[in-house]
């Protein structure tokens, strides 16, 4: 199906829509004229920032509430014919902090959804933003969907048991749903206040403070990092697409060093330094190595793959940041 | 390690130790000389039984309290050297009736029991047991840990969490943790008073009453079966072994088709008749086709493996009920 017709006058939901990814998602489906509401516990620590969406404030519904409020949810949920579920307790460090707080995020609050949404509005078709970190360190290179899932830190178990839910509530209650697993996706308006969330969002806030980046470990791990249109677009194909239902889905993008992302962003803003430090132990413990993913089969299937460029997307992200940095700090 | 040495004037704590698998493994506890500490919220939905220990009552120290309760539980797990940790939420019907107290159960009061050992007793050496719901329907036999991981239930979701959660506290924070997967136990002990735990228990009960044994589908189907003293050799021998730490092992017997098992059941108990019914629709979506598991990692690390023939595990299993009935109905 066709996102241009897809989305034209129907009614979305956005979990989490103040945060990152979200509020991009929610400015590119008010662009397709579709119907947009947010649902947003406006927790900072997640990334939520009305900043976000300042440009489409008075063309959004804005809900407060969070995915355990019972209430607030069932009437964000009625009559919504896609809902995009990106709410959600992300920091790895944070879940190790309070292990408690990550599972009723992550777990309690996405059955909590589901059952919402069972109950209130079985035919809506959902999206869920899960994580490769539910693979863990990998055995092998490219990860692949059939990959062994270790995850290494609480954050991993708490994603791992709300994607699981998406799809028994697909197999048992014959639920349109789907997942993503998200790898690093950068652009503008992710969060850069402190390194709680993504060393990339971290980095941009080191470059513009004029303080050094510091790559942890030797600089050699490799990541896949995707911009956030390409993962909004991958969002909008599988939420309309019934090939999608029940199916879980790598993203990914194309492998770089740490070292090498470090040196491009700095040639791309124009200064910068970098350090190589060792790993503080909280982090040494729970970092999974060289990770890459394959997206054969959200290619072959959906249709996906990424379309901007690591060096046009890191441009996109430092002139973004140059111009609004004072909404981030 | 010897078992007889390493069990002998040691602490041991079982949760759910008033149940079927539990309370098997504190007699043999008792046994061994050990000081068997048993912590047991007696929620009879889930097998707890006071005539599991009357024979052992006096040998065994009591605590009535859930893994939730964190005041019991620090109680309980102060200077013990082993944990069994047994305690759960094992119904897959009820896991889809109430989702809600499933995953607390096993998710959030195992995050609970795993957080009140790292700050109460760090060294304590815990083997949990796991399930091989978490594999979903299986994609080849026999089942090896490598499989894939796509539970079809909601209490898959919330027992792999569990698990989960003590392999990362393993890798992050040094704890002795080893999880079994658990397939069909039976054995004295069982709870045979519906069929809302095991398919093996109601049959006992069916055959007891002089019902007729409904096979669900159309008898084909295999599952292997450990009798339960051979699961509580596997927890002992887990427990004691350092090569077992961070590890996740299947346990697994001889297959055998459930029309097979059906009329063994009856000529050894010398009377009964079955029937092949459809499945009930609760049941049908949440079955897992053919079942058996590879326990080769756990007999090559561990030196595991089933000692008790299906014959006379059946004929110990019926023997029992026919003498102590009254006590589970």
């Amino acid at each position: 199906m066709n996102i241009e017709t897809a989305y034209f006058k129907q009614k979305a939901l956005i979990t989490g829509g103040m945060g990152f990814i979200g509020s991009n998602l929610a400015r590119r489906l008010v662009e397709l004229g579709a119907d947009v509401t947010i649902l947003d516990n406006f927790d900072p620590d997640t990334g939520a920032n009305s900043f976000n969406i300042a440009d489409i404030h008075g063309q959004v519904r804005i809900v407060q509430a969070d995915i355990s409020d019972e209430a607030g949810l069932k009437d964000a949920v009625e009559g919504q014919k896609y809902l995009f579920n990106l709410a959600g307790q992300m920091s790895h460090v944070g879940s190790m902090q309070d292990p408690f707080k990550d599972l009723n995020d992550n777990a309690v609050g996405q059955l909590k959804l589901l059952d919402v949404c069972r109950k209130t509005n079985p035919k809506i078709s959902i999206v869920f933003a899960g994580t490769r970190q539910v693979y863990g360190r990998p055995k092998y290179l490219p990860v692949d969907e059939k990959h062994l899932l270790a995850p290494l830190d609480n954050n991993g178990v708490s994603k791992r048991a709300g994607e699981m839910y998406h799809i028994v509530y697909h197999h048992v209650h014959d639920m349109a749903t789907c997942v993503l697993r998200m790898t690093n996706t950068y652009g503008p308006r992710m969060r850069i206040k402190d390194d709680r969330l993504t060393f990339i969002g971290w980095w941009v806030r080191q470059l513009l403070d004029g303080d050094e980046i510091q790559i942890y470990g030797d600089g050699s791990q490799v990541r896949d990092l995707n911009y956030v249109d390409d993962v909004v677009h991958a969002l909008l194909l599988c939420a309309c697409n019934p090939i999608a239902r029940g199916k879980i889905y790598n993203v990914g993008g194309e492998p770089v060093s740490l070292l090498n992302l470090a040196r491009q962003m700095i040639d791309i803003y124009g200064s910068g330094k970098y350090a190589i430090v060792s790993f503080p132990e909280n982090r040494k413990r729970i970092d999974i190595g060289d990770y890459y993913g394959d997206y054969s089969l959200i290619h072959s299937e959906v249709g996906w793959q990424p379309r901007i460029s690591l060096r046009d997307g890191i441009q996109k992200l430092m002139d973004f940041y140059v111009q609004n940095k004072e909404h981030y700090l």
